[in-house]
């Protein structure tokens, strides 16, 4: 029993919601290796640290020596948006599923172990099913718990159209479960209604139910929004690593915890050691250090997270402004005042030609950034740091 | 252009709703035959008058020289009730559903001319659909439109489960009109939306829709309810000449030309000279005769109206009552009074020996049946006619 209680832990760790804890505990029990579902969109995947969270999380059931189903739903994927309505998703073909499951391989197979994954696309069995098929499928569920779902919900009161087919496609999620067996199934606190979906259908076809285990939606880096591309404020697991190293580094302290918690391969002890150093003094930045080296290494390989974090290391000294920088005032009048002048009132500067030959030069800096245009116009109301060769730095107030 | 508003009229004649009807107009124009669709259950069929009325309107566009689509509707059938909430709805193999055909055939072709008939089967096109196309199909329409349904959105407000299967039988009808290319479809007024549901999604198949064109229900012997046999209140089409002859008579006068309207074959000229007839005094039962003559003669020939006619004639006479019978009061007491004590006492017998022996004989009737039992108790407060012998009648109002 102590073996299961460190399992569940593990399962746990940083997942929103388990249903039902009970049924897994007997299932775990049993000593079998369950067979854990998680399904992925059959479109070219592109995955951010937030598509992660879930493949994290399938590793943590193959380091307890469980079975991961890995399920590309290729079958809709092919038939794409029927109602026409949604030109951004035009039917795949097979070879272009078959290509995208490659991708997928070749991204996920960077933390899930590939001896113990099994790849699953849907079409195999849905291809097979004919329509009186799915009549009898969807004779297993009523309009009434269909409008259940929040987002289905939302649009019926809202008067926005919902195509009849859009009820089919839980269905058919659920009918995967019932074909692949899944003792549990894995997926984003999002997709709650259509994971339930899959223990009713796996009960009318008398199996056991599938148990449940939502994942919380990552925060991109801004700490508030969900991670996601459109936003901008992702982490793409392809990205360059200094991207990775970087953009981790540029994250709060606050959401740094939360990305060891649900990112990091660290063990929760580990974890709650690095915390107890911070609290009593360590700067954060170095664990944060840790943390984007751990990401690099994991999609681009030890070797690159040495280069991203000495590479970091220069441009972060190069870039440091000093703590103790002069402090002056500079009127510039209602209209602003070009960035040359300025510098040369803040004494940076002798002359206005030394002025102007400092930038042609690409010696002068303004909050770290290289100015190209020597005509730029600094405005009034502003504070910021000037900076003219390797040394001489200046805190401008605009007035 | 004479033609086609004589043909409008047969069309016309009796219907509850036609849609669109300018459209039906510019397709007669056309000058070509149009392809005439009605479905039937694929269930064992036992019809009644009820459902002629729509095979009667079949009849009068083979009469325009139009092309009739007899479509049985097999491919549900043949998937039952997939909920399994309805034991009375098993699924049907392949066998019975050609017997019924071949049922149907016997019934309609004797309204119906068998050379301008084509028997259907959806499940010639349903069979080679497949879960895609099915969910390609259930795109064409929305949650919403389907609410609109009457019964969909009684029983959606009513707390009433809905199966989404039910969703997809609509639009299955509404493709059948697709791949049979209708230029009109044939309904009962209760097929409203399952009727304009082929319009639309011939629309959405590029094809110009169907005209749509709604039989009433036809009201049952009662002149009330809709005939249905669970209300008892129908002519069967494979009923005995005498039944079907007899349930004819006893239809109101009011009723009988609703009949004539939707179920005889006569013009609609005849129809209203018959009418005059009877305005000006002719006796209704005469031109009731000739409805339940050509009742019998369409299911069962031309003998057996004759027949029945005859039985009929003789039956009645046999059973008249005459107009100016005696009436008596007799007390019959709280308990009642046994009918061969109340005959005496209506001084229809001398004795109560003969009133025992006349009924012995059988030539007692109580209401026109005779009387077995002697002792059949007589209660107060109602009005009876007792016959004794062929000539003796009088009325007794038990008190």
């Amino acid at each position: 029993m102590k073996e299961i209680g460190a399992a569940m832990n593990l399962i746990r760790r940083g997942a929103e919601e388990l249903l039902i804890e009970a049924e897994l505990v007997e299932k775990l029990k049993s000593g079998r290796p369950l067979r854990v579902k998680a399904g992925f969109d059959p479109t070219a995947p592109d995955l951010h640290l937030g598509h992660t969270v879930l493949i994290n999380k399938l590793r943590h059931f193959q380091e307890l020596g469980h079975h991961v189903m890995f399920l590309i739903g290729d079958s809709t994927g092919m038939i794409g948006d029927p109602s026409g309505k949604n030109a951004t998703r035009p039917p795949l073909s097979r070879e272009q599923v078959l290509a995208n499951a490659e991708t997928y391989r070749e991204q996920v197979f960077k933390i899930l172990d590939p001896d113990k994954t099994e790849i699953y696309f849907n079409s195999a069995w849905m291809n097979e099913m004919d329509a009186a098929g799915m009549i009898r499928l969807a004779a297993q569920q009523t309009v009434a718990r269909m409008l259940e779902r929040d987002d289905f919900a939302k649009r019926y009161a809202g008067g926005q159209p919902i195509s009849i087919h859009e009820f089919l496609y839980p269905l058919c999620q659920g009918y995967d479960s019932v074909v692949m067996k899944a003792d549990i199934e894995l997926g984003g606190t999002d997709q709650r209604f259509n994971l339930l979906m899959g223990r009713e259908l796996q009960k009318h076809y008398g199996q056991p139910p599938q148990c449940v285990l939502m994942m919380p939606l990552l925060e991109g880096l801004d700490g508030v929004n969900k991670m996601s591309k459109s936003l901008g404020n992702y982490i793409g697991i392809a990205e360059h690593p200094k991207e990775i190293f970087g953009k981790t580094m540029s994250i709060s302290d606050n959401l740094m915890w939360r990305y060891f918690d649900l990112l990091s391969f660290l063990g929760s002890d580990e974890i709650a050691a690095l915390k107890a150093e911070v609290e009593t003094g360590r700067n954060p930045r170095d664990v944060k250090v840790m943390l984007a080296q751990e990401f690099v290494a994991r999609f681009h390989g030890q070797k690159a997270a040495a280069d991203a974090l000495a590479d970091f290391e220069v441009r972060f000294r190069k870039n440091e402004i000093p703590d103790d920088i002069p402090e002056v005032r500079v009127a510039v009048g209602r209209g602003g005042m070009p960035v040359f002048k300025v510098i040369q009132e803040a004494g940076l500067v002798g002359t206005t030609s030394e002025a102007l030959r400092m930038i042609e030069q690409g010696a002068v800096k303004l909050d770290g950034d290289r100015v190209e245009d020597r005509a730029r116009m600094l405005l009034a109301g502003n504070r910021v740091v000037l900076q003219v060769g390797k040394r001489k730095f200046t805190a401008v107030v605009l007035e």
